[in-house]
């Protein structure tokens, strides 16, 4: 913090400022005073800080819609870079009391954790595994769409990992959870962090024994077999395209682009 | 709960009861008046519960040094069971208040959660996803010795997955950190649950470009890189193993196990 080169991260909200595509940083010293201060790490030498604003506690958290479009206009790795951000200072503005005593925390180790002033427990970040799964019977892999999205948009199924669990009964867990097929051949295909508040989204694809679906109405709003053909159609944006694909940075959009090159 | 043949875990603190190499169950009407109460979930159709311990938030963490020996008793699906429990009932007594508003939190969503009575905010059980990792070189895989473990006793490097990383970003990352060795080729092997509190290991392999070491001492007392048949005399107890390996049911073992198969 004592770098005089030391900058921090602009931020409107929870959202980036963004200018000529790049991430915007300030002096360190235009950190509110008092504010808890994240060090994101050193670029090139120079420490680089986010601050965790007054009222983050009180942010609506979730995907807000017009998050894509910023993120668009950045480089991968700096939209990995606002994203470790985001995901900082949502969890402190929402761990600013001791879960276990109801104590005052304070930021410690360069502001990736938290202290307790009343019982001494040290708390970290949170992050939040989440399986999300392509399941293909006969050439046609099984899309959903959750209650309240758009007509047409359709995307793989998901879900938390629960304790107990490895990735792969997850997998089986939700996919018969949520739609009554049966996995097997659960295979890992890739991962991808999601600041939305805080998740570790683990892609897979598994093999299903049928396409008889028993839908889990309090989640899901349909659920379809998706040809190949389809899927390619989706992708491209085809204005008589069967379903809308998942948006750019979307892991289901590259579980889908995964499985179409085979 | 109102289902009279409904069961409750028998525990001794956090430890399961073990007779004849099984879990023991109590009547539900056993719990303590007033304790929150947890639905693991229908066996045979029978729901199957366990009790918050009212000290659940006092017991240490961490893995007790008896557990190997008691979870060795149990067939598979009961140690999946147990673990379960034993990562809720710690996560229930760690969570009796809000973080982000200090109020008093109540279990619901048959045990699943604690809602606060104060801000209404929901929290649910935390999974901290970790990466584990062999890192091989020319015939040879990366061992470590944390700090203060017994002599000879050494396992694959391991570390939590950081808010903004994927699984193949963190193995780089702490790979890098606490043996100074580059990955590449970074491939998911195995997960595996872990309750101790609350972890998913996440069992990975890449491919280090030299053997070149810069242990990180705050965390490891020694680095060795050791030979398949190393590992192979570690794996069957050898009394002249140039390492002692890690027990039946962590992951690590898998993955050595994983290796030396091919
Ligand atoms: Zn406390
Ligand atoms: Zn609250």
């Amino acid at each position: 913090m004592a770098d005089p080169r030391a900058r921090l991260l602009a931020l409107d909200g929870l959202d980036p400022l963004i200018e000529r595509g790049r991430l915007q940083w300030r002096a360190l010293a235009e950190a509110p005073p008092g504010a808890d201060l994240v060090l994101l790490g050193l670029v090139d030498g120079v420490p680089h800080f986010v601050a965790v604003p007054d009222r983050a506690g009180n942010a609506a958290t979730g995907r807000p819609p017009h998050i894509f479009g910023l993120l668009a206009q950045l480089p991968r790795d700096e939209m990995a870079l606002y994203g470790a951000a985001r995901a900082m200072v949502e969890w402190h503005g929402r761990h600013r009391f001791c879960p276990a005593c109801a104590g005052t925390t304070s930021a410690f180790k360069g502001g990736w954790g938290r202290q307790c002033g009343g019982c001494g427990a040290q708390h970290f970040p949170r992050t939040d595994p989440v399986v999300i799964m392509l399941a293909e019977h006969d050439g046609a892999v099984l899309l959903g769409r959750g209650l309240g999205w758009p007509e047409g948009r359709y995307s793989a199924l998901a879900g938390f990992v629960e304790p107990g669990e490895s990735i792969e009964e997850a997998v089986a867990r939700e996919l018969l959870e949520e739609s009554g097929v049966r996995a097997f051949d659960v295979r890992y295909v890739a991962s991808q962090p999601w600041p939305f508040p805080s998740q570790l989204m683990i892609g897979c694809h598994c093999i299903s024994e049928g396409r008889a679906l028993d839908i889990d109405t309090s989640e899901l709003a349909d659920l379809i077999w998706a040809t190949r053909d389809e899927v390619v159609a989706a992708l491209a944006g085809d204005a008589d395209a069967r379903f809308i694909a998942p948006p750019p940075f979307a892991i289901a959009r590259d579980l889908l682009e995964w499985w179409v090159a085979g």
